[in-house]
């Protein structure tokens, strides 16, 4: 308990059938996985947020997946198969509609389908499931190289603020945000993280506070409000956050809160990095504005700790996320290397880059 | 319960020797009121934020005491009650740091007992009683004036945010940033609210709301990092907020959080108002960074609802205040004015004015 071991990461597969996945509503103080078996579980543990993080929900979104496929997969017609696992595909999509890696994910095992429609059905589900693992392994790889391209401008002693969770628990492991912060711990052990609590669901206080203490580097819990305040006293020398999508032009979807946290820190002339994958960009959209905001309950707002924190009648506004506009951020750090403006371009180069 | 009542302020002096206040820390759940009958027991709920709110806790300070000076008004010498009326008001003073309303309010009645050493103590701890009262008849009219003055620059329909409680709860009655609310609904019931939760202690929620609903005003209550995306969505006109003490050049502490909210509204040119009374203005202070930040207990950030919402060993910094830099305060709501910019001739202005 407690503990993120080494050998659990945030979503496994467990062959045959078995995806596995640590539940993230009970961090940090029950350690619990669970086993997920059928798609309709998975999508129910994507939208309450047992599994949250936009590259962890591309990875439950394949798994996903895979285990509607191997429901289906003593069908007779192929025709049938084809059309179910599409049908599959799209309720799988829709349990959270900002993070576009869900989408991606799904549709990345769809299109290899497509490809493959002359096997047999127990090939065709056998050949998606090895590359839905790939794409497992293939995240925690991406965390690796982005936390190497970070670390390289993460200055010596450096406190880095961050919002929300962009961790190992938002990814398969090591993280895209943290798995900078975890990088650049490695080579210089003075650097020190402020974690912004990032309500309603405060995943910063619940899930990295949690990931960061348990990796032994120096963090700072504060309140969403705070950022003004100790980046005017000058205590901040750079923000990292993840992101849900982002468009073509460079605006960065994410964690509500982040949005203000990047202009408060153009004010004080402190850099705002995103780091995500290359799967998290979406270029079939142009800006910012085009991305779809997932509403979530007002309850999350109203209610911590199982009580009202407010009367119960006051209305309530949850928006899960925002759009930062890509003129207030410095760079977008892939695994692919570091993303510079003018967005437009280089978002245009790492996406032909990866098409190649 | 659940109603403030028409008849029942924030504080209240009640013959001859009890203070009433609204016990804050249960609100809006429980509305139970507390007699104060010594000094001793005022500091406690001043510093547990029984009572808070700058104007608020001068009145508690004033009444504290003449709860002090009643105690020891049957001594012999005049000296020595002196000297005891002086360590108490010491004592109260130092309860919390910030508000300069406090050590203006128990100032002002040391200035006074000093202006009238040649009476008889019982006649001295009588007039410094009714100054008190006094005093407590000014902060209501004064926030009747402040929202009149502020009433005029709200624009029709507007929806205002605000942060923390600068309601009728941090005053005696009415409020200074939810006086101006009140006074603009007044002349138009279709203005809106925006109500920021206000992490850690969360009286934007607790109060704030609570008051607004009480009031019949339209409110949302939001959490404090989504300011951003409802101004970049347009949906705020204007943000009112109270203050604790407010420098010579019109830098203004504030709770911890403003200073985000007046970086996020000067980014998208929405206006951002203090409402203070004069007695918030420390003339004596030439600037923000001299005015003093209380540092509040780690637990008020780790802690809601009574239990923890982050790992227990996470380090944590919680100060209770930041500082808007006058340059991004549009105006100042006194029940003088409204003051503007060039902030250190209009306050120098106001302060002559007060005097005379």
């Amino acid at each position: 308990m407690n503990s993120l071991s080494s050998n659990v990461n945030t979503i496994d597969w467990i062959e045959p059938d078995v995806a596995r996945l640590i539940d993230q509503t009970k961090l940090p103080y029950e350690f619990i996985t669970v086993d997920i078996t059928n798609y309709k579980e998975m999508e129910v543990a994507i939208k309450d947020m047992l599994i949250r993080g936009a590259p962890a929900i591309g990875i439950a979104g394949a798994f996903g997946l895979i285990l509607g496929a191997l429901k289906i997969s003593n069908l007779e017609s192929k025709d049938v198969f084809y059309t179910k696992l599409k049908e599959i595909g799209d309720y799988l999509m829709n349990a959270r509609p900002t993070a576009v890696n869900l989408e991606w994910a799904v549709n990345r095992l769809l299109a290899l389908a497509d490809s493959i429609k002359h096997l047999e059905i127990a090939q065709i589900v056998e050949t998606l499931k090895v590359e839905a693992i790939q794409m497992h392994q293939e995240d925690l790889d991406a965390c690796k190289k982005m936390g190497k391209h970070g670390a390289t401008i993460v200055p010596k002693g450096a406190t880095i603020l961050t919002h929300c969770n962009a961790g190992g628990l938002a990814t398969v492991g090591y993280g895209t945000a943290l798995g900078v912060i975890r990088a650049a711990h490695e080579q210089d052990p003075t650097i020190k993280v402020f974690a912004d609590e990032t309500r309603p669901r405060q995943q910063g206080a619940r899930l990295t506070a949690w990931e960061l203490v348990q990796a032994g580097i120096d963090t700072t819990l504060i309140t969403d409000g705070m950022c003004a305040h100790f980046m005017s006293l000058g205590m901040i020398d750079m923000v990292v956050v993840g992101a849900d999508r982002i468009a073509a032009n460079g605006d960065a979807a994410n964690k509500i809160g982040t949005h203000t946290v990047a202009i408060v820190a153009n004010e004080f002339k402190v850099p705002f990095y995103v780091a995500a994958p290359v799967s998290t960009i979406d270029p079939n959209i142009p800006s910012g504005q085009h991305i779809p905001i997932e509403e979530r309950s007002h309850d999350e707002v109203r209610i911590v700790n199982g009580e009202y924190v407010c009367p119960k009648e006051v209305n309530v506004i949850n928006p899960g996320f925002d759009v930062t506009p890509a003129r207030l951020i410095a760079g977008i750090i892939t695994e692919k290397g570091i993303l510079r403006p003018d967005y437009k371009k280089s978002i245009a180069q790492v996406i032909e880059k990866v098409k190649a």
